[in-house]
Order: C-alpha cells, then structure tokens, then sequence
C-alpha cells in the first residue's frame, strides 16, 4: 500500500491548527489575565527555542515540578515541539522521590515552580549530574528563556517517537516510566473530544493536575478544539467555586476526593448550567453522587492507569438506568466500565490469559493493549516484559465483566483478602460501609485470623457533626454484605493514609494493624 | 521506538466497540423499523460470511449500487470486514459509466438494488467478466447470503490495507478511483465526530447517498458513537421534513441544490429543536442560508473532494462573525474554510508550490496531504503522479486564502475566465447572480470575443412566481461586480445541466453556447 499520504499523528498538530483557526481566542485563563492561541503559540515557539538555547537537544528528557500554571500547558508543547520528551514529575512526591526520577529518567534540565527551590536543592544532592533547573515566575529564569532565543519551528516528530514518561506513584516499589508516543496522545486525545464533548466553546478548569498522564490528554483535547483552558496555580475549593460559578466552566476532572471536597465547601451551590465531571482514580461514593447531582455537576466515572494515558475506560450511561432507583443508579455509575471508542477491548482473564465468564462474579485480572496503553517502561526491559506477559498490559486490578460488558473493579490483585477459602473484594466491603451517610471515605485490610487465615478490617473518617457508632455500623453493613465479608474490626480514623495521588496507602494501614494487633475501635 | 502497543486504526473496531456497549440501542431507523447495535453487527457478520462463500476474497472489490437503505450500511463493515475492498457507485451515473467503473475496479460482485436490474443488464453487456450481482430487498438473494453462511469474525486488516474505492464523478475524462485506507477512514471519522459535535443521543438522516466519499464518512461516525442512522429509500421533500418534526434528528448532510429542494417544500416549517446541517459541494447562497435560519436549519459549510475523504475543510464559525450583517455573514460562510482538526493545513500555491499571499486577493490552486487525502488513483499511477506533483495533492480548484486563514473558492482551474487580461472568477460571478432575490441557481463561462479574447456568459434559473427582466438584472450584478466581470450575455432557463452528483456541468453550457452564439435572452 502506497504511504504518500500518511502523515504523523502528534498534539502539536493541534496546536498548530488552534493558533492559526483560532487565533483570537483565549486559549489560557489564569488569574484574571487570558492568553490568545495566537499568543500561546508565540510562547511554545520562543519556549522551544529557549530549551535549545538552554541546552536541551533532541532526545533530552525535560522534566517539570509544577502545579497547573500556564507554563505547564506550554511545555506539553515546548518539550515535544523542541524534540525533547517531558517528564512531568508530581509535585506532592518527597525530595528522594524527586531525585530517582530525576536519575532515572536522566532528565538534563528541570522546569520548576520557585517554591521547589529548597526541596530542589535537596533532591540535588542525591544526583551525579543535577540537571539544569529552570524556575518558573515574574521576570524568572523562565520568562527569559521565552524570550531571548527568538522562535522554533516545532519539529514533525515521527508519530512512534516518545513525547511524555509518565513515572507511576509507586505505592510499593520504585516508580517506573511509563512511556508515552505522539500517535497515542494524539489518539488519546481525540477520545477524550469524543467522550467528554469538548467543543470550541468549552471551558475547561484545571482541576485535575496536570502532571498526572498529561492531565488526561486534556491538555492536547481542549486545545485542539480551540476551547479555553482555565488554570490554577493551586487548588482552592473557594476558587474553584467562584469559577464554576463566573466563568462559564463546562467540563472539568477530579478524583473523588478532590470532588468530595468541593461537594463539601461552604461555597456549594446548585449551578445555573450543568458541569460535566469526569471522575476517576476511585469510583465516586452513592452520596457523592447524589450530592453531585444537587449540585448540578454531571457526573461520568473514568478507569485507567498511568500506564494507560490516563482514563481508557469509561462508565458510559446506559438509557435503560433512567428507570433504576438512585441507589441502583449509584452502584451501576461506579463501574469502571468499558473502553473509550479509541481503545481496544478491554478483557478480564485468568492466569492463563482465558477470558472469565462475563457474568458478574467470575473475578480476572483486567488486561489491555492498543494505541492508548504505554509502549514500556522507559529503561526497564524487565518490568515491561512482565507487565505485557501474553501480549497484554497486565493492569493488577482484580475484576468481573458483568453480562453487559462492563467491567467492575473487585480488588488491585494485591489487596484481595481470602477469609476462609473465600475471596473478600474490599473495594465492595469499602462501598458498604461508605454507603451510609455518616461515612466518607473507608479502606479494608486484610488482616491475619488463627481460624480463617485472612479477615477483613476496616478504616473509616465519619463527616464532620455526624455520629455514627461501631454497632450500628456493622449492622448497616450486615445487611448488605455475605457474613464473612464484613469486617471484624472497624476503625475509626480522622484521615487515611494517601500518596501524593490520593491513593490509600494500604501498606500503611496494614504495617499499623501488625504493630498494633489488639486496636479495637 | 517499540511498537509494542500499536493497532492497528480501522473504523470495523468502531462497530464491534457499539456492538458490545450500545448493543440495545437503535442502530438503524428505516421505514418505521429499527435494527439494534447487537444486531446489526450479526448482521454484518453474516454478510461478511456470506460474501466470502459466494466466492469473495480477500483483496476482492465489491461494488454497490444502492441508495441509503440498511443494507448499504452494512455493506460499510461487512465488505472491509471480510477483506475485501467497497466501490460504492453512484446510482445516478448511465450503464455505461457502471460497466467503466466495474471493469477499471475489477469488482467480483455487485450488491445492487433490484430497480437496477435492466441497467445493470445492460452495463455487464459491456463487461468481459461480468461480476457476480446480489439483489437487495424482501426474500432477496442477499437476505440468503445474510443468512445461509453464519457469521464471519471480521477480520483486523493493516491500517494502510484499502478500504474502499471512491470514483470522481468525472466531468471531464474518465472517473478515477480515488482509494481510502483503513486509517484515513478511522481518522476522518473521528474528525467529524468532533467537527459535527456527534453524541450517543444523536440521530444522523441519511438525506446524502452513502456512495458519495462513504457518506462522507458519517457511515462509520454515527456508528462510533452508537447514534442512530435514520435511512432513506429515496430522497421525498416530504417525508424529510416528516423525520425531522417527529424523529428527534439532530444532523444531516446535503448539497445546496438538496437543502434548497428542502427549503421550499410546501411542508418546510421551522423546527422545534434546530438540527444541525452540513452542506458542500458548492457554496450556500446567501438566499439559502437565510431561509435555512427561518427553518432551523443550523448551516455548516464543508469543502473537499472525492480525493479528501468528502470534506476536509469547515467554514468554522469565528465569534466575531457574530456581529456582521446578516449579508456579511452569509458571504463569509461560503468560503471553503480550514482544515478540520485531523488535516494538514490546506495550502494555497502557484505554478511553483509557493504559498500564495494571504491577502484575499491573490490567487492560486488549493493543494492539501495527509492522512485524510487519498493515497492515489486506483490502477493509474500516472494520474497519481501528475496529481501529487510536488508532493501534494492537486486540488484543481482556484482559491484565495484571507488574512485570517480561511481559504475561499475563486474557480475550477478549467473554469477561469481570462478576460482582457483579468482573471473573472466564475463563482464570484454567480453569487452576484443568486444575491438577487428571484434567481436560484447561475452558471457562468467564459466565451469567445474579439476584443477581449473571453467574456462571462451566466445562464440562471428563475424561482417560480417570480419575475426579473435581464435589464434589472445586469443593473443588479452591476452594483455588485467590477464592470469587466458582469455577464456580457444573460441567459435565463429552466433548468441547469447536471452531473450525477449534482454539479453544473459547465461543459454543456460551453458546448451549447458555441452551438448558438447568437443565442440572447
């Protein structure tokens, strides 16, 4: 087959095209101030230059520290437009965090918020080679790469070549980076158009930073269609409230604590217009849903993982729940279920690679593959060859594919509890428990048992004015699950233990519950 | 770069995506009946395997000649999904083109309408091996083939394999058959996707034949995102206007000369709920769109070509349009536009492939490449060559490109009138001739003249009950038209000649101009 006409596949195209089509209109909000695509574009190219100038070459990994700033939202440009690849570092991670990625990837510069500066340092020290930092501010090293080395063509990159590494939070074990390509992002990309429903007179608000899988392609999707992005510096439920309700916001992603949150602050009010919310990283609780819909935020709840750019499956609605009762509707919207129209499908299978039965119980590993899921992880032949064992993206979430093709999440395979010959799913024993209205958020261990080998224990915060007490809940959760499922202890915490991506630290919980075997609540 | 993660892109996964999560959702709307998701993709299966046991194979060309029925949306999946390559013809071309068509493509079969039966008699008469014919309808022979053989797993072909053959209408010479890859079909599909705002609750009305650039790919867009097709027999005014007051439709595409068909019919009333329209082939007059406003008819103008995957440009509305007068508005959205979101920017050269000045006044021909621009000619690598001279495909249309990006039509390169040394844009022309209230359609050509080597001659078409005098009108297109470019000779008729496509064949005009050159109004 003749290729004449095959070009390559990269976001960058999409900026091109948004600052020629496009060109008055706002690309960037931030601070009261907005930023033409035009303009955005001029930037990009001078920040590209700039990166050159600064010693970056083609290949060069160009890491960020940076919370959802407009220079964020240019170097998802810059970086691949000047050849490099971005290697966009979470902010909340610790200084040897820092450091590993930093090394690992062999990044030779780093752009940096200022407030970095000490952690920064420390993270030097770690180093062989520090690379070069770059800090970002008023009349900061930053504005002045942007504007000494004139503009940069942005290159054509070949559409396979690496454009982002996505280092995972590492829960147990060091991060790893998970690479991403142009075709992917820009795939990725026009998934999310298709699903969230951007247009050229959308809003979107940074909720969501950026530094996670790339802000879920929304940094790329939201500039293709010429819509306007609404940054942060920080986030700041007041804020985000006052923009929800003046600034003409329509789309925006969260996980649901970040949602819960805002569902909580004071400054709540049900909006003129509807939001849409796309939520992942857990699935949205039966009261946050219901407190969302008051609030008038539509809610669609995403799965994937940073190895998957971001959400690759999504709880698509089905008609037929119209009729289902809030509470049914509640459970059916915490599915993570099926892949977006760019991704392959998505299987759940045994040991064997063997599809499970599609029926609601079975329990598999969920796997995928496709032009969304990570080519590798950057420098890490083995743990890639793991992680595709079979020719699939092994995803360690533990899951069952109900008869209408959804898939829900059971347990990650790690956290699966087995009480007496029996597996316990404790993402189903967590939704137990938060579904009673004084909880908010639970999380479920396993824990040693001389008569069932494993029994479920759990850890709870309870909403601020309400009460509830230890019988009362067991019997709450007693009605909704098996016998053995429910847990035989339940704690009752202020806060739970979270990574820096709002994670449960499990591990965490499960060295407390060894180091203290007697706590009762 | 490892390729680990790459699939290939093909717009078969868009169906069985919709099979499996919008399988109880309305796929097909025709006559009254409707077809799920589910079962259309059994469908599909069964005709991918039943095509195969009446003797198809891989790489084989299956031809159609149908209007907008179900079946010519199933033949969308089940030919590529069995391999084999669509030449979707257009029903409107005479036996002979047909027996061209078939033969050039070397099409095995034919699945055609049974009111085709006596022309294709007539076309296999010229065909040394006429293909095998499938008739389409009740108890038909493809309802055997869609029920005798079981069901095909289709088939995952290479992105770059050939999807289908798309032949020009041919004005002049031969038609050509412009092939479309699997990849350009999946990636124009998610361009109108995102251009057209298409959802799961839209409903696409099947007023554009599907044998036109496969539906200008809405054949595969509607199906990605489980929307519903709502099919046509044959194009009936009223009946159109029937579905869109009571079948909740939300797009459609058409031709001017089919949106103007739509807005005069007696049964024309605004709609409740606007419905968005997406018109090319040639520019909407002003009357037209103004008239469309009344009707709700929210009007989008596309430009491209066979070559382009049907439109690859989009007037795309620009905010500060809004504040222009009506008359403004309507000349700014007949320009062809910009590139959509997955095209190359669309060039505009001289005889040398350098970009012609931005300035609206400039002209030269329009070139375009990439993904969604065909990858040649079928069997004819010398009109593939001369075609993408320079590396880019030669769009034999003359345009400006206006400060602002847009690209607007000035003529077809063979259309051109030169008059005294001054180029006269035959377009231009005409849209002074259709401003006038009681004109519908004008044609303009060039004919011969001693003093000026060329003059502009317009043959118009008069709406009924309305009358104009060629004095009024001459005064009309005088207010408008530097002197040189007002038709020297105005020649009003009944009715304009035409392709199968519906363009003004400007041939006849010039043919019929010398065979009378003392013809007057």
């Amino acid at each position: 087959m003749d290729r004449r006409s095959r070009t390559p596949l990269s976001p960058i195209r999409f900026l091109e095209r948004s600052a020629g089509v496009w060109r008055d209109r706002v690309a960037i909000g931030f601070e009261g101030t907005s930023t033409t695509y035009e303009r955005l574009f001029e930037r990009v190219e001078r920040v590209a230059a700039g990166l050159r100038a600064a010693g970056v070459e083609e290949g060069d990994r160009v890491a960020t520290l940076l919370p959802n700033v407009p220079a964020m939202l240019e170097l998802h440009f810059a970086v691949p437009g000047a050849g490099a690849v971005l290697v966009p570092m979470n902010t909340r991670l610790s200084a040897t965090e820092h450091a590993y990625i930093l090394g690992h990837s062999g990044a030779t510069c780093v752009v940096a918020d200022r407030e970095m500066r000490d952690h920064l340092d420390t993270a030097s020290t770690h180093l062989a080679r520090p690379p070069r930092i770059v800090y970002v501010g008023d009349s900061s090293e930053y504005e002045r790469l942007a504007t000494d080395s004139g503009r940069l063509p942005l290159v054509t990159p070949d559409e396979d070549a690496l454009l982002s590494i996505n280092y995972t939070s590492g829960t147990t074990g060091k991060p790893k980076g998970a690479m991403y390509t142009h075709r992917g992002a820009y795939l990725q990309a026009l998934g999310v158009i298709a699903e969230a429903g951007l247009d050229t007179s959308s809003a979107y608000l940074w909720s969501l930073p950026m530094f996670h899988c790339n802000g879920w392609a929304y940094t790329w999707a939201v500039t293709a269609m010429g819509a306007r992005h609404e940054c942060l510096g920080g986030f700041n439920a007041a804020e985000v409230w006052r923009l929800l309700k003046d600034s003409g916001i329509t789309h925006l992603c969260a996980a649901p604590t970040v949602l819960t949150m805002l569902a909580e602050a004071p400054e709540a009010v049900p909006l003129k217009r509807p939001v849409r919310v796309f939520v992942g990283g857990s699935p949205p609780s039966p009261s946050l849903l219901a407190r969302a819909r008051e609030l008038r935020l539509r809610i669609t709840h995403l799965y994937g993982l940073t190895e998957t750019y971001g959400p690759l499956a999504v709880c698509a609605w089905r008609p037929s729940w119209e009729e289902d009762s809030p509470a049914e509707q509640a459970r059916l919207q915490a599915r993570q279920g099926v892949g977006t129209i760019v991704t392959e499908p998505i299987r759940v299978v045994d040991s064997d690679m063997r599809d499970i039965a599609a029926d609601g119980v079975s329990i598999g590993e969920i796997v995928m593959r496709g032009n969304n899921v990570t080519s590798g992880y950057y420098r890490d032949p083995v743990a890639t060859e793991r992680a595709f064992s079979g020719g699939w993206f092994h995803s360690g979430d533990l899951a069952v594919m109900h008869p209408d093709g959804y898939v829900e999440l059971r347990d990650r395979l790690k956290d699966i509890i087995i009480s007496g010959g029996e597996n316990i799913s404790t993402i189903e024993v967590e939704q137990a428990l938060v579904a009673h209205a004084a909880v908010i958020e639970a999380a479920v261990i396993g824990v040693a048992d001389e008569r069932w080998g494993e029994v479920p224990k759990a850890f709870v915060t309870v909403r601020d004015g309400s009460t509830v007490d230890l019988t009362e809940l067991l019997d709450f959760v007693g009605q909704r699950l098996a016998r053995f499922k429910v847990p035989k202890e339940i704690e009752f915490v202020t806060e739970l233990p979270k990574t820096a991506t709002g994670k449960v630290q499990k591990f965490v919980l499960r060295a407390a519950a060894l180091g203290t075997p007697e706590s009762q609540p």
